[in-house]
């Protein structure tokens, strides 16, 4: 089979590999509908976390599952199934906690952007259609699988209640998916932090009242300025730099929340500052696995359609550009399909 | 009137000061009928936090109704009173969200060990109870107006419910005060960290049903085993230095929650680390003033009986032995009656 390789930064290729087998009776095979780059392997792309040896890329996958092992019965092979980006057998105490993405056997996916996938955990991981659901819900149900769960996720860490005022900070896949979850969870005002238009454009289709173009400080005095000096009650962090959290704690009104999903590069927090703002703070990898089935049937009832943050579309061979396109912000998300 | 002023660290003097007067429409005048010495107080008599020109100190107080600006109308001459550390109009946005330790006019008492205090947005802050209630409750209403309520924040912010683990970090009286809020709360499994018997006595007294002695990280590995390697539920986090927090942070199970409560000294949170813990953070002066009904109802029905942290009893004017006593932990916490 064929998947992407990333040698260097800046430097991932489409190679034949060997194809994945059922190792433990736990394994699924899955043979990929759709997958794609996320935000987050621009990263190594950029040579911001360091690449290593060359190895296989990408954590999100929906598809057709081809095998399973003996210990597996919730899927079949034939069926369309979403996973998460991180596996979790669904049994342990952690997982009965909710916390699917902090299973005792987790284990990240790592080679997702290939014509076929091996998922571990799949018992606990996999969560079939009841049919075989039609391509144009494919993207949707990709973004459910990571980015619109982690979406989720920010919004229910910043505890979104109907009625309540959230800020987004960032505008990429996450951002705009919280965005979507911020609506459906009933908040009365979204605003969006960006500044590019298109963006601008999807987050006012997705549900934000309200779009602020300033950044850091600036941004939070306008968030203030908004709220009469008070700040918001919920905060969705979808960077993970400090500037970005800095921006989501100070934009919080007292004993607000926020949530924080952007993967944290070099950020600390002041106990003490912290403190006197009584903001709460929960962040973490999204437990996808718990959303699963109600973010499932919002796509395919046609309530939600996360699929939208797909804006570039390329067969998988060209998954460099892929990535390319997404560094230089030509595109939000890049959708491949083998 | 007389009052302790602190000159320097460990030189805390029994002085006669100017007697407080009404500066503001929205002031009361309290006659103190208990005060006492906080843990906080410490930082500065230890010479840990700067103590600048000499200026008076304390920050809790229980006492009758001197005298009330024109603009008071929730408490009247003679009526016994309590209120918080951190005063508030109870009417901003702040306030009315609940946290009115964040008021937007809040000023943090600072002069209580006296025998008469000045107390800003009176009407906001004083509560009176409906009769003038025996001497034998004035301790506990005493506790109620800042370790108490501190102790219940903790256990709030922790998110303490029915049938779960708390783990409370730190046994002053706030600590020991945040068992008394676990128990209140449900919390089926109450594990105090403490080394000194006669404080494990009074937490046990209070309804914690596990003590642990060990500390730091080897505390930690205690809790762990306590708990199948998954941590606990809640963790009330009662002391305010970085150790204290990893402790707090590192106890709790995915996804569980830290309310801390001591004020942080040279505390700072590594974010990366934080996000994979699934912890939620939240912290900060309890908003006192809110607890306040609930909590007087409960100390005067005998239902909890938080004054049983003054395990030593002085005449204010001895207030400096006060603070000696709880430096050289012969005392968890001094009363002084004027």
């Amino acid at each position: 089979m064929h998947g992407a390789v990333i040698h260097a930064p800046g430097d991932v290729r489409f190679e034949t590999l060997d194809d994945p087998e059922i190792l433990e009776p736990t394994d699924a095979i899955i043979r990929t509908a759709v997958t794609c780059v996320c935000g987050t392997d621009l990263w190594p792309w950029r040579g911001l976390d360091a690449t290593g040896e060359a190895h296989p890329m990408g954590h999100e996958y929906v598809g057709f599952v081809e095998a399973v092992g003996g210990e597996v019965t919730s899927v079949e092979p034939g069926q369309f199934a979403v996973g998460s980006f991180a596996t979790s057998d669904n049994t342990c105490a952690n997982c009965r906690n909710g916390w699917q993405s902090n299973c005792v056997n987790r284990e990240f996916m790592t080679t997702c952007q290939a014509e076929y996938v091996r998922i571990p955990n799949a018992q606990g991981t996999l969560v079939a259609t009841e049919e075989v659901p039609g391509e144009e819900f494919w993207p949707g149900l990709l973004a459910v699988s990571d980015v619109m769960g982690t979406g989720w996720y920010a919004a229910e860490a910043a505890e979104v209640r109907p009625g309540s005022t959230a800020v987004v900070v960032g505008d990429g896949a996450v951002g705009l998916c919280g965005v979507i979850a911020a609506r459906e969870m009933g908040a009365e005002r979204i605003i969006a932090m960006s500044r590019h238009e298109s963006r601008q454009e999807l987050a006012r289709e997705f549900g934000a009242t309200d779009i602020v173009t300033e950044r850091g400080e600036d941004g939070v005095a306008r968030i203030k300025e908004m709220t009469d000096g008070i700040g918001v009650d919920s905060v969705l962090e979808c960077v993970g730099t400090g500037q970005a959290m800095r921006q989501a704690l100070h934009s919080a009104r007292p004993g607000g929340n926020v949530g924080f999903v952007g993967l944290p590069h070099e950020v600390a927090i002041d106990g003490e500052e912290l403190f006197f703002t009584h903001v709460g703070l929960r962040g973490g990898p999204a437990p996808v696995r718990r959303y699963l089935p109600d973010l499932i049937d919002r796509v395919l009832s046609g309530r939600i359609d996360p699929g939208k943050v797909f804006d570039l579309t390329l067969p998988l061979e060209q998954v460099e550009e892929g990535y390319r396109a997404m560094d230089e912000r030509r595109a939000v998300k890049a959708l491949l399909t083998p």
